[in-house]
């Protein structure tokens, strides 16, 4: 499952959050300025995620196909540096775009009832996060073993279910970690962390 | 502006990054445990904004109306302590819906030019920061000054112009700061800043 969708297909789409442009609109304007702290960030990060989503609708419904990228946020920094993003912009969301050579099936999903809460949240028993993942357990575990690289790097290794597989292999504690502290530290270069 | 809509509308909905879920089954599959940190809040919260929007559309095409609450994750604290959250999971995004009074105006957008970039980003220049907000300048003024009890705000303040009613009065330094400093301790609380 390598992501040469990234090189392979004809459009890529990056979705940033952006303050550049009203940050120099302040300055022009005589404002105070602002919005160079977390919360703005996370606005303008809400909003390029919403945005994304319209113009993934209305692309799917026109017929092309499209997949998100976990990893522009992940390698923001990288991304920033070949997109020649300045101060004030950081990539959040991407996907690829283009006419699919398949019409791939809906990924398995989580029944509804564990996703949804009533006016409070229902913590789940232990019997009940079972039945929630019950199904995931076998299409997903099944799914990766029909990927031939993943298939040797799973026998290779000791993992013994679809949860392992996750966080032995894919999602690991040490990715994730050093995934958080380049965000952090790339918001901080982006003028997103001035708290004083 | 009161936000009276969130008590009037007869549905609330809040969206949630969720990690609660699948830490305990993590824990039942005797998988090493992740996605407490940084890194898995953003991913989450990315996908609770994705499916937001989604449901936002699939209202709107049946005829429901709906307003984004930019207090939603401003307020997680609050909010999470009303909605009975437990760690793993942080409030994001959230709307009022209901079948709306009246049909309002598309309020000011930017123009296109202003927010589309090719191959790198195209840095904008004084004249072009001028021209980008010139309509947004007049309108959105015109629009605070027709709410009496903002137009009185603007007037016995010192504010000339839409940027200073901006950060002089709706989005000042200090609240924004105060906003962050509240969600990234909230975070922390909920599990997702275990970087060591």
């Amino acid at each position: 499952m390598k992501q040469n969708m990234v090189v392979d297909a004809p459009v890529l789409l990056t979705f940033c959050a952006d303050f550049r442009r009203m940050r120099k609109w302040l300055k022009q304007s005589d404002a105070p300025l602002n919005f160079d702290n977390f919360m703005s960030f996370m606005i303008a990060a809400i909003d390029a995620t919403l945005v994304s989503q319209n113009v993934a609708i209305a692309a799917e419904a026109k017929g092309l196909g499209l997949c998100y990228m976990g990893s522009t946020l992940a390698n923001c920094d990288k991304i920033g540096e070949i997109l020649e993003l300045p101060e004030g912009v950081v990539p959040v969301v991407g996907y690829s775009l283009g006419y699919p050579a398949e019409n791939s099936e809906i990924r398995d999903r989580l029944p509804m009832d564990g996703l949804v809460h009533h006016e409070v949240y229902q913590d789940q028993d232990d019997a009940t996060i079972e039945a929630i993942y019950k199904q995931r357990e076998t299409d997903g575990w099944a799914r990766y073993m029909s990927y031939p690289d993943l298939k040797k790097m799973i026998e290779e290794s000791d993992v013994e279910n679809l949860a392992q597989v996750y966080t032995k292999l894919k999602y690991t504690r040490e990715s994730h970690v050093d995934f958080s502290k380049s965000v952090l530290s790339y918001l901080e270069k982006q003028g997103f962390m001035n708290h004083d």
